[in-house]
This record gives structure tokens, sequence and C-alpha cells, in this order.
């Protein structure tokens, strides 16, 4: 019996995957010029994939990084000469927070205890920060935002770029781009893929922001600087060579996704979350960390533990299942549960009908 | 009939990798956790293929980063406050000293006419220079340095930090790493397989000197800084989760290198080298562009071409088999040859029987 991955990420990969990386080896994929026209037909798939699949418009460029955390440090370098924002609820929150600090940044930093939410109205963002940094879905404590709730921070601070850390969130939450000028994932998530990949969409208008910020005499770093990237971008091309295998096996994912029945996705995500959901909170000894019930996490599901967590992975593992551990401080009072779309059903029930023998 | 890329990289697979990444598949390498002890005996067992094969001391981090040219950037953020000296003989020279501009340090550059190569003692370094840069194997102009010269070099500025950016030259050209501080390559040339991963070869000691540029107010980077990558390269894991499928089959592909006759690589390099150099130089209208045979490149050959180039390429196009076009200001006057340990014997003999016909 092969393993089942109820991982946070790297997790489960959807079957279909290995077949993608085949059938790219049988097209030369990874051998092929990535400043050919074989590639750029690669990459313009792709990006025409993500763009339908994720509601992106036109105006916004798709840059192929190589992980969701250099997609923080790249939006940093070159999108904030002096100040950024963020809303931190957890440790993915603290990392984008920390990385505008190492890159000689101000920040102002808004903090809330872990496994509890904000709701942004109540907060006074400072004049002079030029962006807001929001954790759509913040793995590390299961506490998801209502994308609604960033409709409503970006009306209320037009002059100010708003970034959406969407890693673990994408591609069942949904973004309105309207409302949103960057946002970014790596693959090794929802996209169900071997990790390597980091995707960074941003709205065309931010090259302004660039200039301004390069007009300050601060480092917007080099070979991926935004000037350089948009350039690349606008003929379907990257920086430098890239993960090809990965950008072309994202298209092919993203095209399996748009293939299904539009509600597909939403509608089983949320099922088996309440199914995981409804099993722990009649539970005390292995309880939904998160309390506010509209604050919950669909896709990363963060469970406190006051049994002895080794004993719960080793029996899981037993039976081929892999959860996650709690990250960083919660490494012994927290196990995590991936729930992205490769994960099915009779899985989900597998996994309860486990932890009920626990 | 399969296409055979005699490309400068992205180039031909070994015929073997695309079973190290079904077996990866098989083993679960995309799913585990980059924390995970799996996923730490992974990065060890790549670390020690790589020492053996690249005669690396143990006194050397592995650094797994996403590119050669993302190398280049943290070796500058981390190991220069102020300046650094750039022998450009070629494009990707060149690469590396606009990085250190880019990220705002002073250089000192010595610029040679393309096609030619240095004679280190020949030149005066600043004795304010932090660190030399060269390119052991230029993929551009063709050129290779001889790896001896790297030494004496270092003999002479025991002071500096030396470089050599070996993207193109390993695993054929050695060297000498008692003469060398740091060094990198990327996987998609002479290791045969898919881009996405570049590997930062760093003596422990530079750690002195990523505090003292700290010390300075530098910069010197976020997540990948070398503080945070050596922590983790003391666990065998990495700063981030990584393209972790190819760290795993780098380590395969080493481990098959390491299982020849230790000559073959060398021997048979040398041979079709011989070959295509003996060739071309009976030619005048493909003729090689590296006029001084010592400075010629075993492994990117360079050819400077009087006739029509597209008529050239298509021809063997059509007989499947893809070479480089020349790079940047070059492409409407070279092609190029890549000569990788991958690349046959027959299958040179047949490249060169093509080109007797144009």
């Amino acid at each position: 019996m092969s393993k089942v991955f109820f991982t946070v990420g790297p997790t489960q990969l959807y079957p279909e995957v290995q077949e993608f990386y085949k059938e790219a080896f049988e097209r030369n994929i990874p051998s092929i010029s990535h400043r050919s026209s074989d590639f750029s037909e690669v990459v313009k798939t792709t990006v025409e994939e993500l763009q339908k699949l994720l509601n992106v418009p036109e105006n916004f460029y798709f840059f192929f990084l190589s992980s969701g955390t250099e997609c923080m440090e790249r939006i940093i370098e070159n999108l904030v000469a002096f100040k950024s924002t963020h809303f931190v609820n957890g440790y993915f929150a603290k990392r984008f927070n920390n990385i505008a600090i190492q890159l000689h940044r101000n920040v102002q930093t808004f903090n809330i205890p872990f496994g509890e939410s904000f709701s942004f109205s109540d907060y006074i963002i400072d004049s002079d920060s030029e962006m807001i940094c929001l954790t759509l879905n913040e793995t590390s404590t299961g506490v998801a935002i209502n994308p609604q709730e960033i409709v409503n921070l970006k009306k209320n601070n037009t002059d100010k770029l708003v970034v959406v850390d969407a890693v673990t969130a994408f591609p069942y939450y949904k973004l309105d781009f309207n409302y949103v000028d960057v946002a970014f994932f790596s693959v090794q998530k929802g996209f169900g893929m071997p990790a390597g990949l980091g995707v960074l969409i941003v709205n065309k208008k931010c090259l302004d922001k660039v200039h301004s910020v390069i007009k300050e005499n601060k480092c917007t770093g080099s070979f991926n600087n935004f000037i350089n990237l948009a350039e690349k971008a606008e003929k379907y091309q990257t920086s430098v060579t890239p993960n090809a295998l990965s950008i072309y096996v994202l298209g092919r994912v993203a095209n399996m996704l748009n293939n299904l029945d539009p509600a597909y996705i939403n509608t089983t995500t949320e099922k088996k979350a309440k199914l995981i959901y409804d099993y722990f909170d009649t539970r005390e000894d292995i309880h939904p960390f998160v309390n506010d019930i509209n604050s919950r996490s669909k896709t990363t599901i963060v469970l406190k533990v006051l049994s002895d967590i080794e004993n719960i992975l080793k029996k899981l593992e037993y039976n081929d299942i892999i959860i996650s551990k709690g990250y960083a401080d919660f490494k012994q009072q927290h196990i995590r549960i991936g729930n992205f779309p490769m994960h099915k059903i009779p899985e989900v029930l597998n996994l309860l009908y486990l932890f009920k023998k626990i």
C-alpha cells in the first residue's frame, strides 16, 4: 500500500503529476533552450491556465521564481523603499516581516495571539507605509482570512500596495484581483506538485513603484529585479534558466483543474474540512487550535493535542498515513492536516477512522 | 528517432536521469518534509557523492540554490562589503560583475577582447578588493582557464577570496579546493539534468567574512544569507523548501559518475573535443572562435560562422540534432557545441558527418 501524505506541504501529489513529468521528458522540455519559442509556448500555456483558474486579469505579470520565500524577498526589494506593514498571525507572516527587516526596511508590525484572526478595520496603518502584507492562509496556525476583508482593506488604503501570501490558499481560496496588487504561491501545496517553483503575480502598475524605489537609491536585487522580470515576462520568458519542468507541469495541473466542474474544488474542500473539524470538535484531547469557526482554515487544519503526539504520528504512519507536526514552537503541541484538492473523501474518512482508534 | 541536444545547456540529459526521477517518485521524495530525517539523508548522500566526484574537502559547505545566477548574487551579498575584482572574458563573467554593481558594490573590472584568455599575473589587483571572481569556462566565448593558473592567483592573493564560476566546467574541469574559496555550478550542463538547481560550494572559513560584511551594515540578503544556509547545511537541510527532486537526482547522477573508470570523463571529453576542433580547424567558413589552442574550452566549443547560420541549424535539426546559437551580440556570428560527458563519440562523429555535408 502506498503512503498518503495529509501534510500541509510538501504534500500528496496529484496522481497525474508523474505522468505529466513523463510527458515533459518525452517532449524534451528539460533540454530545450529557455530562450526558444518552444519554451515561450510552455510559459504562455501555463500563464493562460493560471489566469483562468485563479481569475487573474490581463494586467498582471506572472514571474516564475524558486519558492514562496523568494517571492517575499523580491517583493520587499522591489516594492518597498522605506516601510511595509505586516499583519502577523503566524510564522509565515512573521517570516515576511523579518525579511523586510533583513533587507533594511522599516516595518509596522501588528501582532495577534497565534490562533486568532485580525479584523483589519481595527488597526491604523501608518500613513508612510507603502505596502500591506497579509497571509491569506496561515499554514503555521490554521487561520484563514476572509477574502472579502481584503477587498475592504484595499478600499480603505488605495494609496498602498496590498500583497497577499496565498501559498497554501490557492486554488481553493480565491482573490478578487481588482483589490490585490501582488499575490504569490508555491506549487507543493494545493497544486500537488514537487517543490522548487514559486509563482509571483504582480499588477503591471507596480512597475512605477519599482522605478520610485530605484530613485531612492535602494537595492532592488539583481537578476530577479522586477524591471528585468517584467521585460522577460512580456516575451513569456524567465530571467535565468528556470525550473522548466515545473513550469510545464504546473500548466498541466492547472489545465486539469480548469477541466473539472467549477464547483468541485470548493464543495469537496469544504465537505472534507467539515468532516475533519466536526470530528475533532467532539474530542477534547485533539481539538481545533482555532476557536473562531469563521477563521478556521479549510486547507491547513491545525489541531492542539493534549496526548502523546509521537504516538499519534507513529500509529498513523503504521497505516501509511503521514500528517504534519506543529510548526516551530508548536512542534510538541500541535498536529496539522493538509486538506487540498488531491485529498479524496474516502481517504479523509479513513484518516478519521484511524484517529477514532487512537 | 529522438533528438540529440549538443547544446551548451540546458543540454542532453543522461539517459539514466528519467529513471532517477521515476525512482524519486517511488520513494516519495517530492512529498516528504524538508525538515525530516529522510530528507537530510538525501542531502547527505548528494553532498558525499559531490565531495568525492569534485574532490571537495570536508571544510566546505554545500548550499543548494535555484541557479548559477542566484549563486553569483548570494556570493556578492554575503562576502563583499565594498569591492570585488572581476576578470571579464565573456558574458557570464560580465553578469557576475554587473550583479556586484546592481547590489551597490564597487568593482574592479579587467576586460579582454572576447575569445581571448587572461594571464592573471599581468594584472594588479586593488589592495582593497575583497574577492576575485573568475569564470573557469566561459560558455559565451568558449574560453577556458587553466586550473593551475587559479592556484598561482590564490598564492599571490592570500588575503582575498577566490571565487570560481564552474557552471559549464564541472565535472570535466577539476579545481584544487586548497586554492579556491567558493565555487558554483548548475545541473543542466555537465550534470545532464533538468534545470532548477544551483550548487554553491563555500569554504567554512568564509563565515567570518560574512560577519564582517554584516558589521559594515551591508545587506546580506534574507532567507539565503550564508549564516542561515550554513546553519541548515550543518544539519543537511536547506533554508526553505527546495527542489528536492533535483537534489535527489543530482546525488544519483554523481554516484553514477563516481562509479565510472576515473579516467573516463577526462579521456572521452578530450577525445571528442579534439575530433571537433580538428575538423573545424580545417574549415574556413566555420572556424573555432578561440585562436589560442591552450585557451579553448573542452566542454563548450564556440565556432565563428561566415555562412548562413539559420541554414546550418535547420539542416542539423532536420537530422534531429540541436546545437546552440551564439550568445547575445554573437547570435548572428557564432554557433556553440556542448561537449559534456553524456555526449557519445558516435554521436559526435555523426554530428561532424552532417557538418561535412553542409
